[in-house]
């Protein structure tokens, strides 16, 4: 058993937290139950898979040993399976925000991570599969914005009917702009879609179905950038001026959508007293991976050290070594015997089931 | 184009020696060909696999990261596939021998490796991919075993006519054992098969056939173990002393062939100067796995340093690494630039040829 911390009823305790349910978090998380180490995975995106289903879901990977070229997704698809035997939770939709040095009752340190959904997990090791950072969205770069966000301003559509009535700019060319500017178009006033230009990065279903429904009066289609953002003196939104090669137009509004897609950035971790480089992590330490901050680890492509290649091979054994390493924070007085998979009657019959 | 050294015609150049054709060694040849590498692979074996195909060809592997559960066979050929593209050479049934230090005419040190079968191999870089060492046939625990060697004691038929006409004692109990009795009892005057107890590792099908051919005199089978090897004064051997519980038995013989399976030792490569720890070769180095020879690299279980686990992963990623270092010996004046594959025209059309 683990150390216990004093904790809150709202706190998960387990032996190690994984940042990250991307390809080498997922391998981590097979590791993590072929140890014996209790884990749970967070997530900032609502699925598995990271950039492999985020990004590039149909691109081929050749250089994962042993498995010739495959799509990105189907890589994910074999970890979730391989992984799928030790049934540990996983969380989506979460960002680490904060993570605390704690003790357990025994004395041995154990840290404390809290997540954007206020989730906190009371752990021995966390260990960062962060690839290149957490998905954010990217944002309007306008200084106007800031203070619009989350009132008037949105990256997402949270709740549809909060839209119901109002004039409603959806900025963006891909395919979850379309899909929510046709969505929104049936409870708003009126739905304006606003794009830098005439083409789309959208499946020609929908920007078939967009077109029919500008041709039909059902909404507009604007060519054009935001050029900057009017509110009223109550901080509302007023409405857009619009830059085009036609010159500038004003668009009145009260809500703006902006889904121009993902950007990754190292987010809160950039500010975990790790010893960083270029927004990725600095490892010292090749052999276990830890980060310059005691039972927090690195693995994958937001590790570096000097001659790292961002493979996800590499990934994969900075995850296992990290690991080994963290089962001596969890378990502090007991050694850990190497079996392999095959050689370990219990673990065989799980892998097997 | 990599350096050229002064060689004799009889000599191989090319940018990377891998010595062992484990799955590590493939895996290895397959990133040579990525980072644009020519290699050679040498093997003491006669075919690919190392360990997987010799000692556990059916043995289930879990812990291969997005392959969950295939076996050790299969894994092999997964991989010879995916370095086939690139068709580099592989030898069999060599050994390494020796390496010197050379250079090349442009002054840039390279590496000259000689195998027991003679060929030359004049390199950038070498990369030991061992595993638990060169294979070698277990050998008789005799003093006198050694002055008989490859004269009148063998560790496998090499021409089956040097046995014509003689008394030809041969002992063990697996399937090779077994199978060369038989075939051997064609050409000798009398064969017998000597094992230490009743029961065999071999094919059922085998030992019928064997038990067959000594029900119908066509040959003997003896219960017991070599006692000591008889020689005349020329040096030939004359018999063997043979124990068992019934007490010992003197059996003329021309010829003994010892096959009692392989073990698995370091081999010359002990004495290649290499930083050495308990049979393995020592890596301080753990982001390019260098050994403490300049242009020797060690990936997989003959690579060994503090925290190393013995997973098959971890030898991939040695490899990738060691072959990104030995990349700047082979083109020293190059700076190497990292592709995905499935970003690098040059390298998807190779690969999906």
């Amino acid at each position: 058993m683990s150390a216990t911390a004093p904790t809150t009823p709202d706190t998960t305790q387990t032996d190690v937290l994984i940042i990250g349910a991307g390809p080498v978090g997922l391998f981590a998380a097979f590791q993590a139950g072929v140890l014996g180490l209790r884990c749970e995975i967070i997530d900032v995106l609502d699925r598995a898979g990271g950039q492999c289903t985020e990004l590039y879901p149909e691109k081929p990977i050749y250089d994962i040993p042993a498995v010739p070229g495959c799509l990105a997704q189907d890589l994910v698809d074999r970890l979730l399976e391989q992984c799928a035997p030790f049934d540990f939770p996983m969380h989506f939709g979460q960002r680490a925000d904060s993570v605390t040095d704690t003790a357990g009752p025994d004395g041995h340190p154990r840290l404390l991570v809290t997540t954007d959904a206020g989730k906190r997990f009371d752990v021995a090791a966390v260990l960062v599969c962060a690839g290149a950072g957490a998905f954010a969205p990217q944002r309007v770069a306008l200084p106007e914005a800031v203070a619009l966000e989350n009132r008037h301003l949105h990256y997402a559509v949270r709740e549809v009917s909060h839209f119901a009535g109002k004039r409603v700019i959806v900025a963006g060319g891909g395919d979850s702009a379309l899909d929510w500017a046709l969505a929104l178009r049936k409870v708003a006033s009126r739905v304006t879609l606003l794009h830098r230009r005439e083409g789309f990065r959208a499946a020609d279903h929908t920007v078939s179905a967009m077109r029919a429904a500008v041709a039909a009066g059902e909404m507009d289609f604007v060519v054009g950038m935001l050029g900057s953002l009017q509110t009223g003196d109550d901080g509302s939104l007023v409405g857009a001026i619009i830059k085009s090669r036609d010159g500038d137009q004003t668009l009145a509004a009260d809500e703006l959508v902006a889904l121009y897609g993902l950007v990754s950035e190292p987010g809160p971790i950039a500010h975990w007293d790790l010893d960083m480089h270029a927004g990725r992590i600095h490892i010292e330490n090749t052999t276990t991976y830890e980060t310059s901050r005691r039972g927090i680890f690195a693995a994958g492509d937001i590790a570096v050290y000097p001659n790292k290649q961002k493979l996800i091979l590499s990934g994969f054994h900075e995850a296992a070594l990290a690991l080994r390493r963290a089962y001596h924070y969890a378990f502090p007085d007991k050694a850990l015997v190497h079996m392999h998979t095959s050689n370990n009657p219990g673990l065989k019959a799980k892998l097997t089931a």
